[in-house]
């Protein structure tokens, strides 16, 4: 007799929303009647090795309301990237629990662990059904519009943008904002959003999808500044030069790696640093200043897109449909139908299993330092209701009165 | 016959709010007769010296209440700061346009400004009124409750750490925050106000109005993280040990001073990379990440407190009405006269001008590593409506049923 046993996890960097998906998933599964136990594990699949898990059953209504508004992942989260050895751990826990239905949250990283632990079960001829939900801020899952997270960090990088462009109008000079995505430029771009006026910055955009020239970026800042007095520079974190190496490398000495092998990109601002301190010696701009936005990209606290809100809790819920429906394993996948509608599908693991998304070349401009009217009509939906408008005082001149003969 | 004419401008670093003090100026004076003409200074005193002036008598009232809720300096702002021959430049021009109201909206260098520019005046024999509208994200003005701008900063800095906390809990290691403050510690001291449960970070919290001791603050991270797993540390840029030296030029080699002769403190991330290689060499922890927040906590567009867009509303008419009923020069300064009510006063300039107030010791915790009630009674209206607040599911643990014998 089936044991009416979920499991819910959430892995990889949290979101403003991923709490919504696992909400998601809990509400609906209680919807139906062959689910008699939902558990969540603690901390990914570390929290499944280590039998760490929560019932979820005893969870209130609006309690499980309360946490799908709270950003970061409720339930704890892991970088643990597990290998085929830790699959079978986790499957033998999963088996120990008589765990029938599987839900893990995340990005490229969970979906592999998802395929591996369904192949595992598969081998075993134990009847397990293993979906995983979407959730990264990079955007770069395959077979999806768009994935849950993204909107609202892209959300956070378009405001902060904007309000950078404000700053340095009011007080002119070079500013470089550096913002997270190793291959993909999606969240950089999102940058783009906060403009207006024909002068608003930023008025260029290094992405990953293109090589990174130092000489080609002094002349493009320096022309810029030229021009308009000022220049507002967004910058992938993830930018590299002809041969790969990533250009935070050229300043790091002390390069860590994390348990995926990848080099360690943000939690430190080596970058914008580096960045600006190269505009200052060859530009001689006397006034360059850098942020590196870092974590408060997808956890600070108050800056969402209500249309990601949205989609998050539907990812979960549709995983639920799917996973008592669909009678196969599975990446529930967001598709555009409209300008703007979205349906889910349920593409086969290893369709979405480790592999990378990047930024469509009709999203980028010629020049490659700017995203296209494409770019801007693909995200321009998903940033949600409330987005915050700026205004400017209309240019009435007074006629000088000492004009030349002024004291300084 | 009085010419009727005022002149307005922005000084210093921009603010959320500081365009609600230059709307409350212009909408305000229109009620007034006697008013002719508003001109606006364009970039401050710099925009005086070189008449670089704009008609606001021209712009309309849907514009003005746009430009208002728009963050960031719409007249322009300027970091000069004027010796007395320079102020003398400042008069110059002001009697060749025939100003008889001259506002100045910002810190404690533009209030020193003002009372130059209105000895000047007074010297000459020259009838004209000037009056100091305060603004800081710093908090740092004498003879006020508190100044506009920083309520909106502060609830940036607690929206920040309420996220950077949530997202520390999901992926445990330590966290280091940077917030701007030179001198005065109140805008990091905001970090606090996001906190909720026992355990929430952030669970340290240094000031410059403390002597910051390396091997202390090593102790205190230490302690934390074997009590929590995990540390979330709020840094002021401004920390310095007891000679004095800024922490960050223990490590910053070029050391760049603005025109008022002070360390570049901000627009680089050095203090955070610095204290984290510091926690990472010595603590032997491995994850450990540090933001600085940088421009976003004054520039972030759609983080802002109602409360400090209405008072710095006010204290823009306030400073109009002072101006033509007070018959004397001043700064406005905000008064707290319940909890929670405000109202204005006209500080006579020297009382205000080139004085810094730093965090009062009843707001300081004795171990000098946190802020105490009084400072949360005193900060928490002030951030106004509509704080994010954050959940956590319950804790109902499921028995292991493996246990010890797991497959790791």
């Amino acid at each position: 007799m089936p044991s009416g046993k979920i499991l819910v996890a959430q892995g990889g960097g949290p979101t403003a929303v991923i709490n919504q998906s696992l909400v998601g998933v809990v509400l609906e599964a209680r919807r139906h009647s062959q689910v008699r136990q939902i558990y969540g594990a603690r901390h990914g699949v570390r929290g499944i090795v280590e039998e760490d898990f929560v019932d979820l059953t005893q969870e209130t209504a609006a309690n499980l309301e309360r946490v799908a508004a709270t950003p970061s992942s409720a339930l704890g989260s892991t970088r643990d990237k597990p290998d085929v050895a830790y699959c079978q751990a986790i499957f033998k826990v999963l088996q120990a629990h008589e765990i029938e239905y599987f839900f893990y949250i995340g990005g490229n990283d969970s979906s592999d662990t998802v395929r591996i632990v369904s192949e595992e079960a598969h081998k075993a001829g134990y009847p397990l059904r293993c979906v995983h939900i979407p959730k990264t801020i990079d955007n770069d899952l395959v077979g999806n519009d768009h994935t849950p997270g993204f909107p609202s960090a892209a959300r956070f990088v378009a405001q902060a943008f904007a309000g950078a462009n404000l700053d340095n109008a009011a007080l002119p000079g070079v500013y470089v904002g550096v913002v997270m995505g190793r291959h993909a430029g999606f969240l950089t771009a999102a940058a783009a959003m906060g403009k207006k006026f024909p002068d608003d910055g930023p008025h260029l955009i290094y992405l990953p999808e293109r090589i990174f020239v130092l000489e080609a970026f002094l002349a493009d800042v320096k022309a810029v500044y030229a021009r308009h007095g000022r220049c507002v520079i967004a910058v992938s974190e993830g930018i590299h030069d002809a041969a790969g190496t990533a250009i935070v490398n050229l300043l790091a000495k002390d390069v860590e790696r994390d348990a995926h092998g990848n080099v360690q990109l943000s939690g430190n601002g080596a970058l914008a640093d580096l960045l600006c301190d190269e505009i200052k010696a060859k530009l001689n701009i006397k006034r360059v200043r850098g942020d590196t936005f870092g974590y408060l990209q997808r956890s600070f606290h108050g800056c969402v897109s209500d249309v990601d809100q949205r989609e998050a809790r539907e990812v979960g819920e549709k995983a639920v449909q799917f996973a008592f429906s669909a009678k196969r394993d599975g990446s529930v996948a967001i598709q555009r139908t409209g300008n703007y509608a979205v349906d889910y599908a349920l593409l086969p693991l290893d369709a979405v299993a480790g592999k990378t998304r990047v930024m469509e070349d009709e999203f980028i401009s010629d020049s490659g330092t700017d995203v296209t009217d494409a770019f801007r009509r693909y995200l321009a939906p998903l940033l949600g209701s409330g987005m915050p408008d700026a205004a400017r005082l209309r240019h009435n001149p007074v006629a000088k009165v000492i004009g030349d003969k002024k004291g300084l």
